[in-house]
């Protein structure tokens, strides 16, 4: 009854479906429930449309690009899982899930809207250029936000180290202008403060 | 401590994500609860993506602002909350509290930063230009599917007719090719068969 090329752009969409199933460690703002993938990519692309003034390398990011990316950036996980960031064991081999789930996800899209995807999805993880280095500061302050909007949930459930912290929003001392950076640091002082992050 | 613009940015994105708690009618793809506007809003804007070959009007489209309209077109809806489509009563006032919801949502931004974010949602509300005409496309599209993946559960609840689906789908015929306005029809056929719809 459809095309070939309609009936597997409908067979992901319906399998992208499942980034609403899939549960990350932060909360929503208010507290009651975790987020889930979805509802994160999409905070994502809004804070990275938002906030694109104050991004450091303005003149080299294409923002359009950067929206892109968010969109697709966590899709892997709707076969690979989340994988909590300060889970070490767990992200021994998040790389092998990710890439075989990468494999089987946008295998299911017509080949070159597949390869458009994974292109942008390898992109943002491998951050090298100025859009991806963008993406991931946006993808790191969203959770750093919302984490201390709920009492430090995460932080208090991982027993996370500061320096952990630190090093995770790296990118956002990389990618943002000293603003940014500086209230980021600020979430984390009051972690310290309040004998949360260790 | 920050800037005002960047407070109001930070204020701002925080409130937005109340989009997390608005409970849309539509259920999620698996059926076991309903989707959030947030999620909505990424299905929409990652489908408009990926069926953009089917739009009849790509030469006219600008597909990365369908894309940020998909992201900001039910902002509104965190005070005016989601207004199931098919009653009519709810549908009386809902342009006026939505009208109230964008001066009070969009006033919290950096003033020209509310002014785009409120003519994205005004274009798409007024859905006259071909970028709107192709976003409110895919924004019945999106419902439609996940309502035939679950049973027809929107159309059970509502008593919904099948001349009123007809008319609600009238943005796919206007803005998609056949081969996406004839599925779209086919789903609206399958209710007709199994008595769902009236």
């Amino acid at each position: 009854m459809v095309s070939e090329r309609f009936e597997k752009q409908l067979r992901f969409l319906v399998e992208a479906d499942k980034m609403k199933n899939v549960q990350r460690q932060t909360l929503i703002a208010d507290g009651s429930r975790q987020e889930t993938d979805a509802e994160h990519s999409w905070h994502f692309a809004l804070m990275a449309m938002t906030l694109f003034d104050h991004a450091r390398e303005k003149d080299k990011i294409d923002l359009d690009r950067v929206i892109r990316m968010a969109l697709v950036h966590d899709l892997v996980e709707v076969y690979a899982g989340d994988t909590f960031c300060y889970d070490e064991a767990a992200n021994l081999d998040k790389a092998d899930r990710e890439r075989a789930a990468a494999d089987r996800l946008f295998g299911l899209l017509p080949e070159e809207q597949g390869r458009e995807y994974r292109a942008l999805w390898e992109e943002f993880d491998e951050k090298s250029t100025p859009d991806a280095a963008y993406a991931a500061a946006i993808d790191r302050l969203q959770p750093l936000i919302n984490n201390h909007l709920t009492g430090s949930h995460t932080w208090k459930k991982g027993s996370v180290k500061a320096e952990q912290v630190k090093k995770r929003i790296e990118p956002v001392r990389e990618a943002m202008d000293d603003e940014v950076y500086t209230f980021s640091n600020w979430i984390i002082g009051e972690g310290i403060r309040q004998g949360i992050l260790k």
